[in-house]
């Protein structure tokens, strides 16, 4: 898997010849207009592809007037790009050819491969072993293909029934029939794409490689994906953080990453595998790469059409101007509860909307121009707007009463719009008759919506968009650790035979990666206990240290409270007895004798090596509160410091850190750093599978925090 | 506020004259085009009103052609309803002849009541009162009328731009933009309706009396309300019960609140009503009502169509199928996420399938037909599913792919549709190409969405109510208790001029309703405290009564593990001087010696007296987890018991009292007899205003539960 992995990394692609082809064979393109090779032959010419195009099939001298090769050998120019839609077992021989005439990028349109089972999959080996030896970039297979609207190419290489618009908007699917279906919802819609991208069962060009391509593509201003799963996940996080966070060029990427319910519960009996479901991976990859991940495709557009048309807001303040007090309503409950705000209205604006509103309006946000309202009303009242200092964003509300002139009042919001550098989003409440009015707003560059808990859910993304591009940028913390040292422990435990480190042999590890491990020490009798015992100070706890007792509690093998030598030595004697005859076949390693923890906040640390995308780290409440909640929160590792503290803080019951009931708040820069020494951790010692450390108690701010207990699991 | 609640209760309305009229005088009809006057007039003319019509204008002969007569009073017959449409001064006048003339129903269209201030509140009390003495049910002010599409009626006294279609929905809206805008909505997706209703200022006739009505009116089949306030609560519980309850023909209500988002904090400083937003009270009597609360318009017509169209399916269980396997993932995921099951395919559809879909088909749950099916193959298949015995609905799936037949495949989904009693939704995922097979569909009485999500939200809504209509029905349980006794503890704490009732008066209060309360004994002497401890048993605990001291524990007014005589002694002895002490102004009435109670869980009940609504109990669990969390739940008492049974199930943290790690449950049934013992104590006793038990510690099942602490305040 690792040796995959890396090769992708390793290989930039040049997708130029993919997307921006001077030259196109359509290999497999058929007279049957029923058929996929005539669509796509079709849809290039009707698409007014302004390069050349070679149908190749030995059976046809010409297509509707085209002539035809009869393969692509018999091309007098290297074509930039193939596109292949021939049954799967020819495929690799027109692959080799392609080769042979160095075309410069293909793509397989063909289905019958790793879909369809085994022989589908040995295809498609060989096949990507044919286009790495050639270095052809090779979309697919099964897919639709894909789609450039740019004037200069304007290629629909596709077998779609429509050919979209143009736009900034890119879409990329890992289904074929969504994309279909997208392209029909678009056409609806009036959204336009830059590029549209099909890319199938992702052999060699993966999703990877067309951001890489994207980032740097001019007409695209925002991203959307469809995405079945991921090839890799640090990979995906770098190159999407570079696009949602360029300062300079922000992109927006919105996310669908399907798959979303448990495929089945994971093998690991551990305590912390069992909280990670594999779609929480896929949150905190799309989390830490700055992508907004959706969960349906209306909520994508409500999205993208926002991004795509309007500038991002300075902040969360917003103004809603509304001609019905239900829905001003109803959208005010929408942006509160997204967490928008609603902007006061200062003096200066009031007076001037008093001088010219009717007096029964409502003068407070939302500001309620009334049911009579016409379009110079509207006018009047979003100028106003476009002053006030304290509104950064406008949220225009049209129902359609009787006096409503729905178009004007488009035109006049459009107008407006010119106007302002502040993002206007309108809401137009009904169906037929506002469609005239939404279809001017959306020619227009002011993206519309049919209710208002999408606009306040799209003003909300690029409201948190913006926090994301503007928030500070911080590195992964390296600390100084003694990793030969763990290195040289986890040897040991694997050279023993094992797999679950001892209590004792866990603490070590965090030790030496700088944890704040609870003082402690090994003894094997009850004399060397009562010394450690006093060298730590009293209080005590006594811990039995076996490696084939994992719940050391349920077995007796914990004392708490011990406050003297002379407790210390009985409750050795004691628990090595009881122990000896209840689990005769355990090993003891000795008595862990460690300082007895002052009260704090229990927090749980975990870390779980996904086999895909790697270490995974965990944090949640602690206690019982842990499985009956299931208030956890995961990142990939290595973890940038900022990520770790707003990974902290999404807790649900982070008010419980922060302290209720007048308790002080708890260290939360202790629990920080535990989670970055975790992560390094978690990257450099890549036997270990799994850790936890639980509790982690926290005191309060300054005051640290201590590692109780611990848990390590080698691979 | 009582006696209007009594009275509203009261007087059940006749509004079979507003729905159903014979005559229609429109007072205040006008011959410009652009007026409401008009407007109403000719909905009316155009809407193909099968009644007689009589204009009223005295400065008009005729309008359209209709001749006008000046008064009200000039007309021969008496008109069943009257539509006024003057400016609000002239609008008592009106109704007083309306009176005069035994008009049997009014509904006011204008504006200028307490929207605009004092005087319009004025006028809507002096109509008010006019209508109560000539008994006329008057529908308004300020609402935009209302619409009967039922063919022997046909009437559209509205104001509105278009005239629904005939339906089985009834829509009723306390905005008359949000109707007005809806109206448009359902023009474009082709949704009729039986009654359309916006009822505005709702001086008279109110959502209860609207639900009153349409409980009988047979051509409602669904039920959608918007609403910005209800004017009663337990009304509209029992009202909204017994539409949405009964079991020979039940009709689900589907709902929209307004102004969710809080309003101000609430005044009362109790940790328990801190808790209590106004727009829990509405989640509470919406949930005791069956009613399905929903946030938006297109949620609550995803529902309506699905409810509309298709019977209630017998269980979670549904069968997808699709021909694009992205889709089917995210239905999948959809119906998963919102609780639904996935059927299995039987061994016997397994091979019906196998025999005639191609074998790269997908053939267990969710079922893929593949790209290139056409609409036998989705005949085929859905018939298959029809007979599977595992299904108990059908969500069919389809995307525009090359080779899909739309309309075709929209044909057959029909045509099974008619075949079966299973309950089939249809998700035709794009735009442009797919909208001529959801014309079909919705003609066709298959509910059909764009995108899964919604399909599947509608698909849950069904069973959630299916289970609601199939519950099993419990009563308000009524326990004996000593209510005079109570009463007389209460009169004499108001008597002293107290808000606040002692620890040692709270307990008798809840020990009168048979709350197992800790035994306990009240102490006024060391002697005495040791006296009680014995009869009590140790160990004890100690804490002060004085009702000046609300939070105990913060003075040192608590003492806990007191194991003898002695210790009872020196506590009692210590704590008294310290308390003297540091607060010399409070009267110290005693110590309750207490049973130191066993360690149990900890959960926490309140009560809390609504001004409008009556009181509201409130359930969650203890610690410091009700304030981090904010995991409480809310019910209107009286409470059924089945109600309180899903309450206490509806936290979230119910794993929790499930028992985790091992733990025994806690025994729920001990919480729920609480619950309906503090159900019926709050009804019964009108003075307190608030109360709790915090905490009430629960042991694990059949154990029981202990009152450990109590707090009552009077109003």
């Amino acid at each position: 898997m690792k040796v995959e992995v890396q090769s992708a990394v390793a290989s930039v692609k040049n997708l130029k010849p993919l997307f921006e082809p001077k030259s196109i064979a359509v290999i497999g393109a058929s007279r049957r207009k029923e058929s996929v090779g005539y669509a796509i032959l079709s849809n290039l010419v009707s698409g007014g592809f302004k390069g050349r195009i070679y149908p190749v099939n030995p059976k046809a001298d010409q297509i509707d007037n085209i002539p035809c090769v009869a393969s692509i050998l018999d091309i007098k120019e290297s074509p930039d790009l193939a596109v292949i839609v021939l049954p799967s077992n020819l495929v690799p021989q027109t692959i080799r050819e392609c080769g042979e005439k160095k075309v410069k990028a293909a793509v397989i349109i063909s289905a019958g491969f790793r879909e369809i089972g085994a022989e589908g999959l040995r295809l498609e080996k060989e096949i990507l072993e044919i286009t790495r030896q050639y270095q052809i970039p090779l979309m697919g297979p099964n897919c639709l293909g894909h789609i450039n609207t740019q004037n200069r190419i304007s290629m629909n290489a596709s077998f779609s029934r429509l050919t979209p618009k143009m736009g900034n908007i890119a879409f990329i699917s890992q289904s074929g029939a969504l994309g279909a279906a997208i392209l029909d919802y678009a056409a609806q819609e009036n959204i336009g794409f830059s590029k549209f991208v099909s890319f199938g069962n992702k052999v060699d060009i993966n999703e990877l490689d067309i951001l890489r391509y994207l980032k740097h593509d001019d007409e695209t201003d925002v991203i959307l994906m469809y995405l079945e799963d991921l090839v890799e996940g640090q990979a995906f996080v770098d190159i999407a953080r570079e696009i949602t966070g360029d300062i300079r060029k922000p992109k927006p990427i919105i996310a669908i990453k399907s798959g979303r319910t448990l495929q089945g519960a994971r093998a690991a009996a551990s305590h912390t595998g069992s909280l990670m479901g594999s779609d929480e991976i896929y949150d905190a990859i799309f989390m830490q790469a700055g992508v907004n991940r959706v969960d349906s495709v209306d909520e994508m557009f409500d999205l993208a059409i926002a991004f795509a048309n309007q500038p991002l807001p300075k902040s969360r303040k917003t103004v809603i101007v509304t001609n019905a007090g239900g829905p001003g309503i109803m959208a005010t409950d929408a942006c509160v509860r997204c967490g928008l705000e609603m902007a006061p209205i200062s003096a200066e604006t009031d007076q001037a909307l008093r001088k010219v509103l009717p007096p029964t309006s409502n003068f407070s946000n939302p500001i309620d121009v009334i049911g009579d309202a016409r379009a110079d009303r509207y006018e009047y009242a979003i100028d106003q707007i476009i002053k006030e200092p304290n509104a950064d964003s406008i949220f225009v509300i049209l129902t359609p009463q009787s006096m409503t002139e729905i178009e004007e009042t488009a035109k006049v919001i459009v107008a407006a719009d010119r106007k302002t550098d502040k993002p206007i989003i309108a809401c137009f409440v009904g169906g037929k008759d506002v469609s005239a009015g939404m279809k001017i707003l959306s020619e227009n560059y002011v993206p519309c919506y049919l209710f208002p808990e999408h606009a306040a859910g799209a003003l909300n993304a690029m409201c948190r968009y913006r926090e994301w591009v503007q928030r500070p940028r911080t590195e992964v913390k390296r600390f100084r650790a003694d990793s030969k040292g763990v290195k040289k422990i986890l040897d040991e435990v694997k050279n023993s035979g094992r797999k679950v480190l001892t209590t004792h042999e866990s603490m070590k590890v965090f030790e030496a990666y700088g944890f704040p491990v609870l003082p402690y020490g090994l003894a094997n009798s009850e004399l060397e206990a009562a010394l450690k015992a006093k060298e730590i100070g009293f209080p005590v706890v006594m811990k039995v240290v076996a490696s084939q007792i994992i719940h050391k509690f349920d077995v007796g093998g914990v004392r708490l409270n011990l406050k003297t030598a002379e407790e210390v030595k009985t409750a050795f004697r004691e628990m090595k007895n009881a122990i000896s005859t209840k689990f005769p076949q355990a090993k003891i390693d000795g008595m862990l004798i460690q300082k007895m923890a002052n009260p704090g906040r229990e927090v749980i640390l975990g870390m779980n090596r996904d086999k895909h995308f790697g270490p995974l780290i965990m944090f949640g409440l602690g206690g019982i509160y842990v499985e009956a909640l299931k208030d956890v929160v995961f990142r990939l590792a290595p973890v940038r410091e900022l990520s770790i503290k707003r990974m902290i803080r999404s807790i649900r019951a982070i008010r419980i850190l922060e302290g209720v009931r007048g308790e002080k708040p708890a260290d939360l820069n202790a629990i920080a750093e535990c989670l970055m020494r975790l992560s390094q951790l978690s990257c450099e010692q890549e036997d270990i599978a799994e850790m936890d450390i639980n509790p982690l108690l926290v005191y309060p701010a300054k005051d640290g925090a201590q590692v109780i207990d611990a848990r390590i699991l080698l691979g």
